[in-house]
C-alpha cells in the first residue's frame, strides 16, 4: 500500500517533523511518503495563502495518483484544498483538520482547538461547521505564536499553560492541536493534561490507511468525479 | 492489541456472519473477538429494544475492559448505547452507524443510508444529527425486510434495485448499509452500483484498529467517565 | 383517569418527596401513583445508569399500561427511556426534563438550566438539540451536590446563590430546575429569585393530565407503534 | 380561574365555532370567554393581516389583564401578536400554533401541517423553525381553501382526502390542522385517518390551564416586561 | 426614482436626524422623502410598540405605493412589519437590521450588534437567526439607553467605551449599530475603532437604491402577494 | 469610482457577455473594467477547477487594488476564492452567488437555483449554508449544459422550461441565475415565468457600487487581513 502525507507549504523542516511522527505508526506492508510542494509559500496563514499552497499540492496529488498512490492526508489544519484533491485522486484523501475533529468527537463528547494564529480560528470554525461538528467543538483558540515559531521549549511551556485554561473554562474533555506543526507535542501534552490529545498528522495517517485497507475509494459519482480537461 | 465486536442482539447467525465479514481485515497482532450477549432480544426493531439490548451489551463490554480489551465496536447500526458504552470501557468505542456516516461523508459530498425497515428510520435520522452529519445525509429510506431475513438471495434483489433507485432520486455518492445484517452484500452491491458501498462493521473495525494503534483512548474526563458505583 | 409518575431509579425517598409535590396538583378524578423500580439504579449519574433506569422503568410502564393507566411522566430529568417508553404505552408519555424545557420556552424567551452535577450536562444539552430548544436554552449549568444530597438546607443555599449569578450571567427569563431530585425547591425558589422557576415534575404532571384529559394518545403508526415480540 | 381564547380575526361565526369545541374541556372551577375584537380583518390571510388583528387582540388582552384573566390563547394558527401578547398579559399566553406543534412532537416522532391556504405556508414554516420544531415537522401544506369556506361538508371530504396523501408521502406520525377555522374536524379526522390529528384550539386551551393551574405566570424579567408607557 | 425611508416611530425629531444621514447618499436622479406615521408609539421598545408601529407604517406604504414610490427602506432596527410590508408594496423594501447585518456579513467574518437597551436583544437575535445570519453574528449587546436619549455626547463616550470592550471580547471585525437613532455615530466611531462600523440607515437606502436601479421588485408569486381586501 | 468585475475563467467571450450586461447599470462616475485573468481554466467545472481560477484571480486583484479599484465583483456563481479575495483587496469584494442569493432572499420567501452542471451543485449548496441562506434557498438544481453552450437558443427555451418545473415544483418565489453564462437571459426569463429572475452579475455590481458609494471597505481587523508576506 502506497500512502502519501503532503504537507502543503514548502518548509521541508517542518515536513520533515511530520515524518517523525509518522513513521512509527504505519504497517510492514506500507510504502509511505511525506512531502512538500516546492512551490506556494512557507506558511500558511489565511486563506489567500490557502489558495497557493493548494494550487501546488493537486499538482503533487495528480502526479501521485497517476504513480499509484492509494491514500493521501493533506497535513494542514486548514484542510487546504480538500475537496478539490478529492476530485484530482482516486484513493481516498483525508485533512488532518478533518481527521482530528472525528477522533475527537468520538472519544469525548466535547473539544476545544488550539491553533497558532487568530487569523486562522474562522477559518476552522467553518470547517467544524461544514464537517458537522459545530457542536462538539466547543471552541477554537489560537495560542498566537506563528506556525514556523512552534518548534521551540517556550513554545510547548506556553502552549500546555494555555491548554489548561482552555479545559477549564470550555469543560472541554479532548483538546485537538489545531496546527500540523504542533505534532510533536502530541505525547507529552496528552500526558500533561491528563486527557486525549488529537494529533491531525498522526490521526489522518490512521485512518487513511484503514480505509485503503478496506479497498475504499473517493466516490467519482459527481461532485468528486475528475476535472474534466 | 485486543478488539471486540459486539453484535447487542442475541441471535449468534447474525453474529457468525459479521465474524466472516471482520476476519479478512484485521492486522496479524490482533485479537479479535465477535460476540453477542446471550439475553436480550433476538433483533432490534425500536428503542425499547434498543434498551433491552444496550442493558446486557453493557454488562458484556464490563467484563470485557476487565479482561484488557482495548477497543470496541458495536455492531448495530442504530449505534444502541453507544455513548454509555464510552463510560464503561477504557479504550474507544465506536458504533458502526457512526463508523459508516464518517467514511461516507469522506469518500463523497452525499450519502443516503438503506435500513431494514421503516421503524428504525427515525432513530437513524436522530443519530445522524447528533453526529453532525444531517447535511451529508440525504435520507434515510427502509427496505422493510426484518432484519432476520436479510441473508436470502431475493433479499438482496430487492436491496439493489431499491439502491438504484434511490440514488438516482437522492443524487447520492456513496451508499451506506444501514443495518449490521447486511455486512455480506457490500462486495457485490459496491461492483452492481459503481459507486462506494459502506458497511458498517468493517470500517467500525478498521477505525477502531487505528485509533488503537495510536494510543487513542476514551476521555475519562467528565461525561465518559467510568460509572458512580 | 389514571395516572403515573415514574421516578426511575430505586430511591423511594426520592420518589415521595415527588409524591408530595404532585398530590396538591392533580383533579378530583385523577387516580395518581408515584412509583419507582425497584431494581436498577439509586440514581442517574451519566448513561449507563441511564439504560439500566429505562430498563427497570419499561417494564413498571408495561405492566401498567396493560392496567390502563393513561398517561405517564418520566421522572428523570435526563429523560431516561422516553421514547422508548412511547412505544411501550398506549397512552401519552411525557419526560420531566422535555416538559420544563416546553414550559420555559413559552413563559420566557430564554431559559438556563441548573442540574445536579457536570456528568449531566452533556445529556441535557443533546436533550435540548433534540427537542428543539437549543436556541431558547442559554446554558446548562451544574450545582456539583450529587442527587441524593439535594435534600438538605446547605443545598439549597447553594442552589439560590448559583441561580443568581447563573440569571445574571445568561441573561436567562426562567430558571429551570434540572433534577427531579430539586422540585420541593420551585415555590421558594421561584419567589427568591423572582422569576418563573420551572419543576418539570409538576409540569410533566399538569401537562400529561390535559394531554389525556384531550383524548390524546401515543401515535402507533410506526416509531411508536408496539415492540414486536 | 379566569381564562379567555381570542379568535384575533372579526369573524364571530368562527368565534362561536372555536366556543363549541372548547366547552366540553374546561374544569368546573373554569370561567372561560371565546372573544373576537371587532375591529381588524374577517380573516387573516397573509402578515399584513396578521398585524391589524395583532394590533386589535393586544388591546383586549390589555383590559383582561386588568379584569384579571389569568391566562390567554391566541386562536389563529399563525399565532399573530404571540410574543407582543406576552408583554401586555401577566399570566401565560399560547398560540394555537405552537401548542399544537408541541402536542404534536410528544405524540408522534414527526407530523405535517395541513393549512388553509399556500400564503399561510412560510409563516407556519419560520414559526416552527423559531419555535424548535424544523426537525420534527417534516412539511406544511395547503389545502388552497379559503378560511371562511372551511365549515362545508366538501371541504371536510377535500380535506381528508389531502391528509390522507400527506401522511402517505410524509411518513407523517400525527397531523396538525393548521387553521384555527378546523377544530370542528378534529375527531372525525382523527377516526378516518387512524393517528393522532391535532387541532391548536383545544390543545391550547388545555395546556394554557394546566400552567395556570400551576401557578405559572410570563416572566417579567426582560423581554416579555410590560410595555413602557 | 422615487425612494422613501419610513422611520415606523412618531418622533419626528428621529426622523430628520435620518433625513441628514440620508441626503449625502442620493443619487441625482433620486426622489427621497424620509418619514414618519403621526400615530402609534415615540419609540419601539419591545415587540408591542412594534405592532402599533408596523400598524400604522403598512398604512403609510399602502398610500405611497400607489403615489409611485419604487421602493422602501423602515428604519427601525427591529425591522417591524418588514414582512407584512412587503405584501403592500409593489417595489422592493428593506429593513435596516438586515441590511446592516447582511454589510457586515460580507466586510468581516463576523460582527457583533450594539443596541439600545436589552429588551431588544432577543427580537435581533431572532431577526439574526431568521435572515441566516446567525453563525455571523456573534452577540447582541445593549448599551442600556433608551432610544430617545442617544443624540447626548455623553452617550456617544459610553457607546465608544462599550464597543471597545465589545469589539475585544467578541474577537468581531465589524460593528453593527443596532439602533436607528445611532445613525449620526457612524463615522466617528468607525474612525474611533478602526473598523467597519455599520449604519442600516445609509445601508438600507444605498441597497434600496441599488436594486430599484436594476429593475428588481418584490416577488408577487405567493406569499408576498398583495393583501387579500 | 473605479470597480472591476472579473469572470475568473479565461473564456473572453463571456467575460465580454458579461461586459454587456454590466454597461447598462453603471453610474456615470464609475469607471469599470469586466476582465479575466489569461491563466487558469476556460470554464469552472467543480473545486480543482476553482482552485486554479482562484490563484490567478487573486494576482489579478492584488495588482487592481494597487492601481486603486475600489471594489470587485467575482463572476463565477461558486465565489472561487471570494474570502481570499478579502484579504488582498482594500475595498469591498462581492460574489456573484452570494449577491444574487441576498437578493432573492429580500424580494421572495424562498428561492431555487438553475445551475449549469449537477457537479456543482453541492458547492452552491454547501456556499448556501456558509452566507446563511439554507431556509431560504428551496434547492440547487442543474441543467445539465456546460457552461460555454449556454449561449445559443436553445439553451435558453431548455432553461425556461426546466424553470417552470422548478418554479412549481419547490413554490420558489424568485428563480436565482446559478452561473455568471446565464446573464444575458435575466430580462427574457424574467418576462417568461413572471416573477423575479436574479442575475448575480449586475446585482452583485450593483451591490458593490453601493457600498463602495457609502465609504464601506473590507475589514483588516484580523481575517481579512492582508496576507502576510
Amino acid at each position: 500500500m502506497k500512502l502519501m502525507v503532503i504537507n502543503p507549504n514548502t518548509t521541508s523542516s517542518m515536513t520533515q517533523q511530520m515524518a517523525e511522527s509518522c513513521k512509527r505508526l504505519i504497517g510492514p506492508d506500507v510504502q509511505l511518503s511525506v512531502v512538500n510542494p516546492t512551490e506556494g509559500v512557507a506558511s500558511i496563514q489565511g486563506r489567500a495563502d490557502g489558495i497557493a499552497a493548494a494550487y501546488y499540492t493537486l499538482r503533487l496529488i495528480e502526479k501521485a495518483d497517476k504513480e499509484g498512490v492509494d491514500g493521501f492526508v493533506i497535513a494542514c489544519f486548514d484542510d487546504t484544498g480538500l475537496q478539490a484533491a478529492r476530485e484530482v485522486a482516486s484513493g481516498p484523501v483525508l485533512g488532518i483538520g478533518e481527521s482530528a475533529m472525528y477522533a475527537a468527537s468520538v472519544l469525548g463528547c466535547r473539544f476545544s482547538i488550539l491553533t497558532s494564529t487568530q487569523r486562522s480560528v474562522h477559518i476552522l470554525e467553518e470547517n467544524a461547521a461544514n464537517y458537522g461538528f459545530s457542536q462538539r467543538c466547543e471552541a477554537v483558540h489560537a495560542l498566537n505564536i506563528p506556525v514556523l515559531d512552534l518548534h521551540s521549549d517556550s513554545s510547548y511551556k506556553l502552549a500546555l499553560k494555555r491548554s489548561r485554561e482552555i479545559v477549564k473554562q470550555d469543560k472541554s474533555e479532548c483538546l485537538v492541536m489545531g496546527c500540523g506543526g504542533m505534532t510533536h507535542w502530541q505525547e507529552s501534552l496528552s500526558k500533561d493534561l491528563g486527557m486525549p490529545v488529537i494529533d491531525g498528522v498522526t490521526v489522518g495517517l490512521g485512518l487513511i490507511e484503514s480505509l485503503v485497507r478496506m479497498g475504499l475509494k473517493t466516490s467519482k459519482a459527481c461532485t468528486y468525479g475528475y476535472p474534466i480537461k
